[in-house]
């Protein structure tokens, strides 16, 4: 029977972790090395059922490093790759920018909503993969990867890319944006949410009957930024629902019994630090912090 | 005095050393450890006068874990970072993509010719930089870095980027697409050229009164891509000089008396392997190859 695995390529959100302009005291622990941290890339995950190749969930600018520290990623032929596949979830610089590091002329598919490809089309750089064959997906509609994993896309409460923001984006709706995926393989479920502004009926549905979710993890509370003075705006206006509080994902996966660990981790979250009060309680509530290498077999 | 520093940020051509997708004869020893190589990011500098502040010529995919890897790039402050410039000398994607590792909110200065400059701004990933300055600057003429460090851009025959490439490129015009650069300060002299077609006897008169070049290393020979099986176009066409033979930069360095240093090494390039018969080629011709980390001091 295939077995779904999934690596977790990077765990933290966009910026990694320490960010490359930022001295907060979480991001000051990992400058000094303190080992109540750790480092993290920008998130990613690669899943396969076992047969070798490999499809990579969301490509950040870190991809290249992650590959290199990565071995089932690394290539066995004298031209070629395990990887021959990317989802996408969005179009955010830390889901896309990484396919600038699949370039040099080994084939791959790219599986993305319309919004997402119109969103990579934008750039000119992308031109440069020669060998990129572009597959556009609807939420709902399910696809096959390599390993006979089934895949499905769906919509999830959040925004735009940062970058095609307007003055006042939306940043509760859904659309093909923002999605989640849900891969299925020999029985097993996979969630991967690394950005959420809520959590719908229909998306509880899901984690439900999932045996492991990973999911948005950005903040622990809403006026995270605000109350740092490293931002300006709160978390929902981010796209991202928080940790915490009376409309965290803690209460809203009350009664989920999947796994559940938080991924796409921001540089000021106190998740970040082994022992904290705030690592303690999303513990005590079941929830484990995504660690970049980390594997998850189903 | 102020001291002109250089940090070599990453040493390898466009794909990185190994090669995300390569398993060639090179790349092998680096997939298995062999010590006789050493993995290398692609290519960028830093700069700066001693002054605590830094300038970045050229940054690659690879800036996110150049940055966290070199200690005088951490940020000092609650926000902020010693790095408040970029100089880009073309806009191959292994020169800019690193712009989308600099977001988040802390101003720097893009210094790049005009065309540089539009390449960039053909991609909307970019947009998210709303902190960045564009400042354009002409080759030929001089501008202040940080510390009082004169820059100068100078034209270098090559080819525009890539993914601007029509179906027959011109690869040994000089025109803005593709420059060099000369640092000086307190009397100390670096020159910079990553990727050139030929050397011009304008280039040799600025080498000669340099104290150090780094200088295009991408292929010991034209034809190495060919005969690897590895692609299809020669060096030259490519836009870059090989190391090896009557047009090879060895001939036409000779009588130069800078430190010379090749940076920019393809992951074909057998002067990756430490003692194999070009690494000790280069280095009886008084050459030396850059290596990630390398501190250069004039």
């Amino acid at each position: 029977m295939a077995r779904l695995t999934a690596i977790v390529l990077g765990s933290a959100a966009g910026g990694a972790f320490p960010q490359w302009n930022c001295r907060c005291p979480v991001c000051d622990l990992a400058w000094n090395g303190d080992p109540r941290v750790r480092m993290r890339t920008q998130a990613g995950i690669a899943v396969s059922a076992g047969d070798g190749r490999w499809t990579l969930i969301n490509v950040s600018p870190d991809l290249g490093q992650q590959i290199r520290a990565t071995r089932a990623l690394h290539p066995r032929e004298w031209r070629g790759s395990p990887i021959d596949a990317v989802v996408l979830t969005g179009a955010e610089i830390d889901q896309i920018a990484g396919l600038l590091s699949l370039r040099e002329s080994t084939p791959f598919t790219l599986y993305a909503t319309a919004a997402s490809h119109a969103a990579v089309a934008d750039n000119a750089m992308f031109d440069a993969l020669t060998m990129m064959k572009k597959c556009a997906v609807d939420p709902g509609g399910c696809f096959m990867l390599s390993g006979g994993i089934e895949a499905t896309l769906f919509t999830v409460p959040g925004k735009v890319p940062l970058y095609l923001e307007g003055e006042n984006p939306e940043t509760d709706g859904e659309s093909a944006a923002n999605v989640g995926i849900e891969l299925a393989c020999g029985g097993a479920r996979l969630v991967f949410v690394p950005g959420a502004a809520a959590v719908t009926g229909a998306m509880r549905e899901r984690f439900a009957r999932a045996d492991a979710v990973l999911f948005d993890g950005t903040l622990f509370t809403d006026d995270e930024m605000l109350r740092s003075g490293l931002g300006k705006k709160t978390g929902r206006r981010m796209g991202h629902m928080p940790i915490d509080g009376e409309d965290g994902s803690l209460r809203a996966f009350e009664g989920i019994a999947a796994r559940r660990i938080f991924i796409h981790i921001n540089n000021t979250n106190p998740i970040h630090i082994a022992g904290s009060p705030e690592h303690r309680k999303i513990e005590a509530a079941g929830w484990q912090v995504a660690e970049d290498g980390m594997e998850i077999v189903l």
